[in-house]
């Protein structure tokens, strides 16, 4: 482990609907897993203090710091108004260690919109991205994949998407250690001719540019879930509404099945004998335990949990950081799209307009 | 019932992956329940012959008529070609049937894209419409909401889209006797400034034109099962995608309750008293009780069914085009898509593009 000596994670203690008692909690128990791994909690000392003195794996600790910050970005506060007035919350404090190198990551469980602009704003962009993505990671079939852009942008031209292409896969192999992820594009038909111009101008490239990246081509909706591919790629408008129909899916099957569950006699004796089996369903369909979208595409690592995460949602987030930290996924990225750039003729800048 | 009378449906009876067995038994359960509706099936007589004669709601009725088609349009064939060389296939005959006035709607189990083609160009686009949709039944926790477009097109400017949510809103209102079903046009967010420049702009066509439509804004991924409006309004892209991922996750939901009930001794108890309840979760999850998607737009009623229709399935779309032409769909389409364009200014056609 000496190649993570020093990893500081930079932690916004104020952000999300059960902050800051779920966040330093969260921080807590994924210091227990890694504790090789500082902590600065940014937001109210006085708050934090006492969360922090209760938890055997914080407290005492040299390496887990409190860091005031005197306001909090409002979960319903538009990006642009945080942005513009939210220098002294724990968020921008969070981002801000990041920026000046005392920290590796960041993690927020705040307003989504804010934490995307003040990231974007702080951390800037990497060179030869145009913008930043974020990264989801989807159960399927086969354990889990990456689908990207799931919200960072309303909208992607055939260059965005390979460049997506580029961070997913590096996503992919940072954290499952697979050599070469496979990569599939997100449209309506896996036929040549169907789509939509961006995406098929985005498969062009991605053939022709002859990266080393195991592109499988077109796949569906419903191959998401399959795990057709390791890391599907779509626009954030797309990928956002496709994060969350499915989503909206999964409760509704609970909700039939707990309806179904009560209709009878049998079926209530049924579920008494089951109730382990239903656990370890509710587990595996527990959005907590794949918590933490990624926004990739800029010179860190900033990290995503859910606004309403407990601790064990936002622990889970934090170890993903780590492990970004730990596998260089910002180093893998820039050598990548470096290499892409290469690869793009002077005239490919206008493919994606084709 | 007397409004009805002389109602006919034009079927393609060699259409899908289980044709003709499943389609003519299919037809026959449909009559079973409508006796006063009468069927043209278009095919291959040797095959449909004793296949009709076998079943007791068909054999010896006056009004269910075979009408031979030498030739059958392929699963895989290109919609283009289907088109060119198609004359002689029975999905082509069965449209024809409609276009002619012979028959008042058209079900096929055959090739989408192919159906979608023929249909387009045998009925033709009714006045005022640029494009037709497909609008989807989708079952929500309140019961059923309508989706469209889900993969006519690959793409929706803002006129389009309002088309699409005028269209919708008659479906709705054909189907379920809603007075006025609220309407909604899927967006990354439900804040004013989301989403991209398209959905914007219908946003605001919808509020301006004044429409007797219940437009209640900005709807996410997650309420579309949720049923928080009848009518959700997005391009074919989009809702293609959201389709397919919502399929692939009720799929995925189904393994996991497989897998989680056969863990232990217990759980495999609990599944044999439980029997019953999954058996109506699985009728619940079954996209059978939902089957049918509709070319909206067109002068003529064209329901598609999934290909892999059995029986039953092919009997619910066969239902749904039947109360499509009961509810005069048509009539009621061309009304409303009339003031719409009587409620748009001259430069009203640019809106779209502003």
């Amino acid at each position: 482990m000496a190649a993570v000596d020093g990893l500081i994670v930079s932690i916004d203690a104020m952000g999300g609907d059960n902050a800051p008692d779920a966040i330093v909690a969260g921080v807590a128990l994924s210091r227990e897993r890694h504790p090789y791994v500082g902590f600065q909690l940014h937001g109210d000392p006085a708050r934090l203090q006492p969360l922090v003195q209760a938890k055997k794996y914080l407290a005492d600790a040299k390496d887990v710091v409190i860091v005031p910050a005197s306001d909090v970005v409002g979960m319903a506060d538009k990006p642009s108004a945080a942005l513009r007035r939210g220098k002294e919350t724990s968020m921008w404090r969070a981002i801000d260690a990041v920026r000046e190198g005392k920290a590796k990551a960041v993690v927020s469980a705040g307003n989504t919109g804010a934490l995307m602009a003040m990231s974007l704003f702080q951390l800037r962009t990497m060179a030869g991205i145009a913008r930043p993505a974020i990264a989801a990671i989807w159960p399927t079939m086969r354990g889990q994949s990456i689908v990207l852009d799931v919200g960072a942008n309303a909208s992607a031209d055939a260059r965005q998407l390979v460049e997506f292409a580029v961070m997913g896969e590096a996503f992919a192999r940072s954290i499952y250690g697979l050599d070469s992820p496979s990569l599939g594009l997100l449209n309506v038909g896996t036929e040549e001719i169907k789509g939509n111009e961006d995406v098929k101008a985005a498969a062009q490239m991605l053939r022709e540019l002859k990266l080393p990246i195991d592109f499988r081509g077109f796949v569906e909706g419903d191959d998401i879930s399959a795990g057709t591919v390791d890391v599907v790629v779509t626009d954030g408008f797309t990928g956002n509404i496709a994060l969350k129909a499915a989503e909206g899916t999964a409760k509704l099957v609970a909700k039939y099945l707990r309806d179904a569950m009560r209709r009878s006699f049998l079926s209530k004796l049924g579920g008494f004998f089951a109730a382990g089996a239903f656990n370890t369903l509710r587990m595996k369909m527990d959005p907590r335990s794949v918590n933490g979208g990624v926004l990739l595409g800029l010179n860190g690592i900033s990290v995503k949990s859910h606004g309403s995460a407990d601790a064990l949602s936002f622990a889970t987030a934090v170890d993903l950081a780590i492990d970004l930290v730990k596998h260089g996924l910002i180093d893998k990225i820039n050598h990548d799209i470096a290499r892409m750039a290469a690869a793009i003729p002077a005239t490919g800048q206008s493919t994606g307009q084709a």
